[in-house]
């Protein structure tokens, strides 16, 4: 029995993280159907959302079945509590990507606004962080779910300045008003991906420690 | 012990009920100070996230160890668990009113864009699914946690009327353009408290039924 335990919390974190490459995965796909103006790329992460939305529930029926059979404490009880909010991030990821492949979508029919500086930018430092949550809960590693969660700082620090740049585009050229507003909405969609990620982080913290960071968090922000 | 595991869980109860009720306050003063370009509403959002805040580790705490020191089952098992997630989405109703306040206090030191005609009707939309949500949870009532999944379309609508109309404001007047993009974000975070409603009304209906709703919830929007 207890052996058995310990497998299926093996396989309740392997599901995780597979959980966590498809987000991760659409991430990538969804930012760079816009750098790329690659509708097939927007597309497949159209279509791969399904995949991640069943792996949600796969992953709160484990979740649930453990709790009722099993009696998990401290450590354990923990991990199979920061699964659960985790599972929820991800999904979230994997919604907040949606959203970008389809502001893609409808930035393509229009010529392009800028070229892109700060996006690119701020697509490698959300899907970093996405990785580095990922990669702190699969080694227990305290030290990098810090590091994610110190890059939340300049992630809203490019999503200011592609603010103050767009609205600026908008101010002098009417005609790139609805384009310009898409990229806004896409800065928007990465900022909370990277939320999402500091979310994962301070859940790997609590798991490892025992210590609640949230609060801590709240206040950094 | 069963008769104290049950006033632990009633106690519970009525900690989620009361950070539901300064949530929904949060909400209500951050739409007011947008409003009546009214700065002490917005003010009083802030001092207040920190009660909320606290609100929720507490919560979190208990969830711990009810599943820690007593082994709930079936109805009782997925209450909690449902507690846990709602928990967290009162708390991001909080961070969304805290953005509408920082928002009005912006907006304040501008012009009145235009006369407010859906904004209001947004805000009473989307306060009245925070509010029927908790109610459902009071009276595990699945009726009135459907009747709020069905007006998630309807704040939907309200938003994209209010972009379009905002970003033509500033298609046409360059002036504008930063007090209307304020609106805008004020409008996307009113989306998510509604968001954040439909998925505590889910958890209601997973909790009484045992039946998840969210996959049909996705699959909706």
């Amino acid at each position: 029995m207890e052996r058995h335990f310990e497998q299926e919390l093996e396989d309740l974190k392997q599901r995780l993280l597979w959980m966590g490459s498809l987000a991760e995965t659409a991430v990538h796909k969804s930012v760079q159907a816009v750098l790329d103006a690659e509708e097939s790329l927007a597309e497949a992460v159209l279509e791969e959302e399904n995949a991640i939305n069943e792996m949600q529930l796969e992953i709160d029926g484990r979740v649930q079945r453990l709790l009722a059979l099993q009696h998990p404490m401290a450590m354990d009880l923990r991990f199979i509590l920061a699964v659960s909010r985790i599972n929820n991030d991800l999904e979230r990821i994997g919604d907040q990507a949606v959203n970008i492949a389809q502001s893609s979508l409808r930035i393509l029919r229009h010529p392009q606004v800028k070229p892109y500086v700060d996006l690119p930018r701020m697509g490698e430092l959300t899907e970093g962080m996405v990785r580095d949550s990922l990669n702190a809960l699969v080694h227990n590693d305290q030290a990098m779910a810090k590091s994610v969660l110190s890059r939340d700082d300049d992630v809203d620090r490019l999503r200011d300045q592609m603010f103050r740049e767009l609205l600026t585009y908008m101010m002098e050229n009417s005609a790139v008003v609805f384009p310009a507003f898409e990229l806004i909405l896409v800065a928007k969609n990465l900022e909370r991906i990277a939320d999402h990620s500091t979310n994962i982080a301070e859940d790997v913290i609590y798991m490892v420690a025992g210590t609640d960071v949230r609060h801590a968090a709240i206040d950094r922000r």
